[in-house]
């Protein structure tokens, strides 16, 4: 699916007070907007995910299943700082004639829906039928509700949590460390700092997917005698590898900066005040053996966003279960997609 | 309490084919052996600890606790590969007259315990009272439990496993990945590596204490609007520091290489069989929020160890509770130790 783009031509504010000058936002849309406009689906990708959709989220933007491209108009916009098209570090700045690298400002999960509003009002998207988001798309998707709680009939917040909690920052934090041990990061070249984001990814794969995931998948079934080359080492290189063949350390350094940042209550008055002004009907979902953003988390959502649901999915897959588990993720979302709504 | 040394003067073989030769083991004593010599307890240390069992274990070798030094003679030595007086990649290969460094040989658990057992025959200790090891200290003590059934009449295995499984595999090799990502590291300095080693450290930390030690301990309480600079990002950083001062890399690579290799089945006919071979009156303890060790490895064990019982403490402190929950685990092994046996 060929990926669109939107330049905003004016400065655009960051929440840090620094401005962005020739934005631009990549965004993908499976689908057609029906007369009445009332079919349009957001999605809020992930970490180091795109704005397509169909690509990395498998059997979801298919017919029958919730995200349906003959129902539904569905759309999704690459975030700021990421390597897929919107601006972020290895684009240029418009006032140095050179790319950013490690200039690239600070970003928050603001900023990031901020962006996507104006891609709404660019393409005339008043209002969504549905918002949906995992992980860091679900910090996006919660934001949004909390700041234009018109815009979304109904939320979706998939293995995600109000605020980075302790260990999720320390865990961010060890991931920037492998980076900054890098001695290419800093340099002004896109490949700077890759050997170290292969280590980020390497730690980051162990909180997607915890132990049970690790210990069916990546169990030793040959050669029980071994006493070094285990599967689950080479996993973790491959792993490393396979980001670093598609992504960017300056963008992952910034972008789990963000993913720290994020606290729907910062200067609203606290968590809980921010997640009572939400008015979408809303379904949370949390994935069982998730130890990035556990099941409390969600519970935690559940208490204090007034007209929701909560279901646990019960899965060995981890954080990643959001990635897996489509067949029960489709048995919640497409009757609450597709249902009439008693009340708007 | 002074550290003593025993030097071994013939050629140490490892598992891997290898010699060592100018073997030196250190340890520490607490307390007096007794007539009848049936009051001894050999602790066996976890991965960057060393043989003074009073400093990083605390609360447990004093009056009244289950390592009370006036009733018992408590011995714990140094693991080989450590930074602690045991041989270890910054000692002298007396075949080049140099340090080994990056050359030092690989080692396994059974090495470590084949050492011991050197120094329990030196010091004409024929057997023991109890044996206890906690994570990488009880793979030490469930291998000797195989190797030498009749040398201890009770076991004491916390937080720990018959095998290294994938996960924890996985998260090793992250480790090293930090380490190999340094480029100082292979070079021949005591220090080469220590950058990458902090950031190994980081993510050891993160799965020594899960979220809820972290969310407890490093919550934020006072600027909840701050966008950086979070306690949990500056503990990564301190804990990094720590053990850059304490330890060093070689030794931290090859002893997480020694974690992934254990396997208590190996060349045994598999796990189960070799647990079926332990004599030893056995207590299994397992902590609630263990993430590295979880539970259902101390429910395996207590499974197939023939004189076992099993003990969940519940404690937010994850693995690393075996070092904080020593009211608890007093309460179960002062009187296990205590107690005369009905049986030897």
């Amino acid at each position: 699916m060929a990926v669109k783009y939107f330049k905003y031509d004016k400065p655009f504010t960051l929440e840090n007070g620094e401005t962005l000058t020739g934005l631009t936002i990549a965004y993908n849309t499976f689908g057609r907007i029906k007369p009445g406009r009332n079919n349009v689906i957001w999605v809020c990708h992930a970490l180091t995910a795109n704005s397509d959709v169909a690509d990395w989220w498998p059997n979801t933007v298919e017919t029958k299943k919730f995200l349906d491209p003959a129902k539904y108009f569905i759309i999704s916009a690459n975030i700021i700082g990421s390597h897929y098209g919107t601006t972020g570090p290895l684009d240029t700045n418009p006032e140095t004639g050179a790319p950013y690298y490690g200039s690239f400002p600070f970003i928050t999960i603001r900023d990031m829906v901020n962006a996507h509003i104006l891609l709404a009002h660019e393409l005339g998207i008043s209002g969504v039928r549905a918002m949906i988001g995992s992980s860091i798309g679900g910090f996006q998707a919660m934001e949004w509700a909390i700041m234009q709680p018109e815009f979304m009939q109904r939320l979706v917040l998939i293995a995600t949590s109000a605020r980075s909690q302790p260990w999720t920052i320390a865990l961010n934090e060890s991931q920037r460390m492998a980076i900054e041990v890098d001695p290419t990061y800093g340099t002004n070249d896109p490949e700077a700092g890759k050997k170290g984001m292969r280590v980020s990814r390497a730690i980051g794969l162990l909180s997607y997917r915890g132990s049970m995931a690790y210990n069916e998948t990546q169990q030793e079934n040959d050669n029980l005698y071994k006493l070094t080359g285990f599967r689950a080492a080479t996993y973790q290189q491959y792993q490393g590898d396979k980001l670093g063949r598609r992504f960017n350390a300056y963008s992952y350094y910034r972008l789990s900066q963000a993913f720290d940042s994020h606290n729907v209550g910062r200067f609203r008055g606290g968590v809980e005040t921010a997640l009572s002004t939400i008015k979408a009907k809303t379904v949370i979902i949390g994935i069982s053996s998730d130890i990035i953003l556990p099941v409390c988390e969600q519970i935690f959502l559940y208490k204090h966003i007034p007209d929701s649901e909560l279901y646990i999915i019960t899965s060995d897959f981890g954080h990643d279960g959001f990635l897996v588990e489509h067949e029960k993720l489709n048995s919640i979302l497409k009757p609450f997609i597709e249902q009439p709504l008693k009340s708007i």
